[in-house]
């Protein structure tokens, strides 16, 4: 169960509170968020709801049957927004649509991307500059100069920063620079990495574990949303399969799961999704078909010299057809 | 190596071709179909093409380095188009939409079901008459009786017969009446049943494994192919993955890559995919942006009531309803 | 439930007691095999056993939750043990070791494969006459001619018989020279062959599905045991998974659970479980320690020159004293 | 490649060495262990080895085809040993047995799990202070303070602490008490924390992934070499597949291909392995005759009560049998 205490709730109201749900065999976890104070229940029995739902300091009351809670539909009907600031915004009803290179590579690369986005009309740039990499010896980015030097543009060119956060020293230097803090796939079920996530007021990407299950994503996110963070997009980005002809396996399955059992704004990552260039297109057009709230994707001004995962990325030419398709998709779609 | 041969070739010119073909180390395999006689030539060493291409007898040839071969698009680059008649085409620019019942139940519902498609503007109905059931105690299908009986109404209504044949010894008592012989996702390498459908005048549609890789499909048409039967079609209906959360997952990543690798059509199977009748709609619109010539769906005048695959299976208002959002997804694709 | 009829029940008896399960909401299915009679209730409400267990005509009633029924540990808890006749008998407190090449190739190879197996007191020889292979382009196996040398070799030699079957129509020309019938991982499902092999008065050996579950495979015997055979043997041969670094992933978990959740006796295919000729001796150690009836293995005089699977074959010295390790293994596990 | 400098090598020597090594297009990585300092050439173009090798300032030069290198046993062919202290070791041809609760709950629990490893023989004890979970909600461990409660019984018997580090931070705090870090399935590839523990002067334990690939494990375990730390374990403990009967599908193939690969010493985990109580022997003792190099499981006093993984956890008297079941196996294969 989730119950939202009223902000002016007084500690005797709560005390009363949190002896009833244990007194119905619910575990209370008080958990409070940028937004709100909630008790979340945790247990099994029966009950009747009204038994709690009347009484003083309470704002509202939801029996939620999922394990996960706080990120459940079955809590809050209505489709979370994510507003950046400056008029950019996931989630409204409009296609959000995040596009870069896989890594920051230097200055030149930043304006060449920001000028290409601006033409495009996007408002949100993806890039690493902390790189995981299964090898020791690889490029692991160009660390926390590279995003200052990517920040000072994209403020300046009104372009929202979506970057992968590995750890949680990197948090606190990260901060001012960062609008999306995307936690990436090796990361999903770092838990200390949620939990410290929980406490930025900044919004944080979750994208799916390499092999992670639909239920461990909304898992992960309820541990940012319970640390504290309401601010939460989920993205699918394709999983581990048996099938090698593609460098995943883009299951768009999760897409209207998703949708069904979350709040939150589900993106597509059609590049890690199928991982071959000239197949990036018709994955993105259909994860837009398939319901996702937004796009995410890889360009580079010139795909075969990209530091990383150029095999992937498109370049302006391509992305700047791919928008438009995508756009007029998602469109119809809504025309439906 | 392919070698069309020339319809007129006489024995000796032949003698010769594989004379020189297996002086290059190649294995000549002679394969006769109903279109036409080739030479397959299995091995790997390199060879200059002019050595053969101007012998007597040939009318083209061509070096397919895949190893399944009459099925690639390296030696056939222009897609093969599946007649049926009566103006049903498969692969010819138009989707191809396949709908009906899971399993053939009785007069009452293929009469019901033919009247949905004829309003829809459907002109191929699928349904079992032989049903693979994992439990030996589960129902089976009415077998060749149904089959009469769905004939009878079909042919009077101008619908075409798409259905699953699960044995050898069943080929030749459905053959009259089937429009598309369907090969089951367990039988996709039961390599005598391809064997013996190369035999066949009739279309044959292969389903992808339960866990099949995209190669293997490929293989598996190349059997009934170089058996004789060149009218081929494949069907992606969603994988085994670790994902329980839909009882398949749906690999739409297979949609661009068959397309490139294969001249035959590819369509996709949205209700097993998913499996789940809510999200059926989602994933069927994915798959045609996905680049698919068609799509196949169960539907039945009353899911909850149906002999099987109840849960997958969407009703004949909402088939209706995606009908149309298909068709206008697709003709915004092609528009691109 | 499984009810044991009576050899001399009468037919009013079987009416009523038809009668009395269908009363109780079970559908009654009759099930006869060389051994006996059985009914077979599919259904899922409670009931009282008593009700049914002491009407006229019964031997011995049981209630099984399993899907599966007549496989079920929860109807006959002893283990089923198969006498293939002159002293060779699988599950009997004896490692039963199946071993030999992947494909029969000639009469100088099957003789001196046996010779092999006498000297090291294997009494079951595995090898394939029909074999199923993804390319129709390569060696398929020398058929019934091959066989018909075989058994010649073999009969003289004591030697009992183990090879794969494809299809119903290969049944019956088989059957006089075949001791143990194998259902290979891509027929596992093919429940036409499942069906004909109930027929057959021949143990059958059914592999696991390529990417089968356990629960498949025990509906896969059941099919054939309702069939009328109840000499089965399970199977268990490796899984596809993500895992490239060896052929397939061994599920050694396969082995208790099946030892636990049937009466059938349970093999082990290392060879294709692994797939790496020099680890092949780890894995067969390992599944006998996992507790596994028995042992099938591919051995060839020269693996580097086998028609098939030779990267997975060991030579007869290894096979030698893989035997040895295999029966102190076994010896040691007995003592615990 | 990987060049072994001599201790007293001067800084002109290396700068020769570097200089040479990149003129054959490869970079060279320095590497400074504990034990050694390492130059790590990356690259692939070939060259004749004698060209550096006689170069001043060298102690030893090894071509490594492998991408990763000084974890490969191209370069060592010994296989690395783990000292422990106080006559307590892995690898040195004894089967190394860790065994303790899932999670440190008490100091009741410490003490009986205690006199139990004690009177079995064992000297490494498993327990976990920090637990990943998938639910915030969760028992989360009792932390550091559980931890010293644990160090102080624990040295007092001259029992090893073998327990998980979650994240940078925890190293410091925990490092002080612990004997073998190690790392869970879900960090295996958090590279910050695997950076760090390559600066610790203590044994690490890596876990496989939840579908980690073997290549992966080996790529985790060169981060933290690399970084600087020598002593390291890996360990197996079953991959995520479509086969839910079992936890996890326990990959035995690893055991073998694990061994080739590498010198480091090789653990298997059955408890995570299968899942089940009643089956962890079965896979226990497998896992040993796969050539594993020890076995690390679940025991607790009560199993039912235990607060985490109980359904997995075998009792004393249980594990009292294995220990003995297990060094009887290992005796046998190594008298092979």
């Amino acid at each position: 169960m989730i119950i939202q205490l009223n902000k002016n709730i007084k500690p005797a109201e709560k005390d009363a509170i949190v002896k009833k749900v244990n007194g119905l065999k619910y575990e209370a976890n008080e958990v409070r968020t940028q937004k709100g104070t909630y008790l979340i229940g945790i247990g099994s029995s029966d009950f009747d709801i009204r038994q709690i739902g009347n009484m003083p300091g309470i704002d509202d009351i939801h029996i939620v049957s999922d394990s996960y809670k706080l990120v459940s539909r079955k809590w809050k009907v209505r489709p979370t927004i994510i507003d950046l600031g400056d008029g950019v915004i996931v989630g409204n009803g409009e296609l959000a649509i995040m596009a870069g290179p896989c890594s920051i590579e230097g200055e030149a690369q930043i304006y060449e991307t920001i000028a290409h986005l601006k033409a495009s009309g996007i408002r949100m740039m993806r890039g690493g500059v902390y790189k995981p990499r299964s090898s020791p010896y690889a490029f692991r980015g160009l660390g926390i100069e590279g995003l200052e030097l990517w920040y000072k543009h994209a403020r300046a060119a009104g372009i929202k920063i979506v970057t992968e956060v590995m750890q949680v020293s990197q948090i606190e230097p990260m901060l001012e620079y960062v609008d999306i803090f995307q936690v990436g796939a090796r990361n999903t079920q770092n838990f200390n990495l949620l939990d410290a996530l929980g406490k930025v007021d900044k919004p944080v990407m979750i994208k799916r574990g390499i092999s992670g299950t639909i239920d461990e994503l909304l898992y992960s996110a309820e541990y940012v949303f319970s640390g504290g963070n309401e601010r939460l997009i989920l993205c699918e980005r394709g999983i581990r399969t048996y099938e090698k002809a593609s460098r995943n396996t883009m299951d768009l399955n999760a897409i209207p799961i998703l949708k069904e059992k979350t709040h939150l704004p589900v993106i597509a990552d059609p590049s890690h999704g199928i991982g071959i260039r000239r197949h990036v297109e018709a994955i993105a057009l259909a994860s837009v078909m398939a319901g996702a709230d937004g796009v995410i994707y890889e360009t580079h001004s010139n795909p075969y010299k990209a530091f990383s995962d150029g095999q992937q990325t498109i370049d302006f030419k391509e992305s700047e057809a791919l928008v438009k398709k995508m756009r007029a998709s998602y469109e119809l779609l809504r025309s439906f």
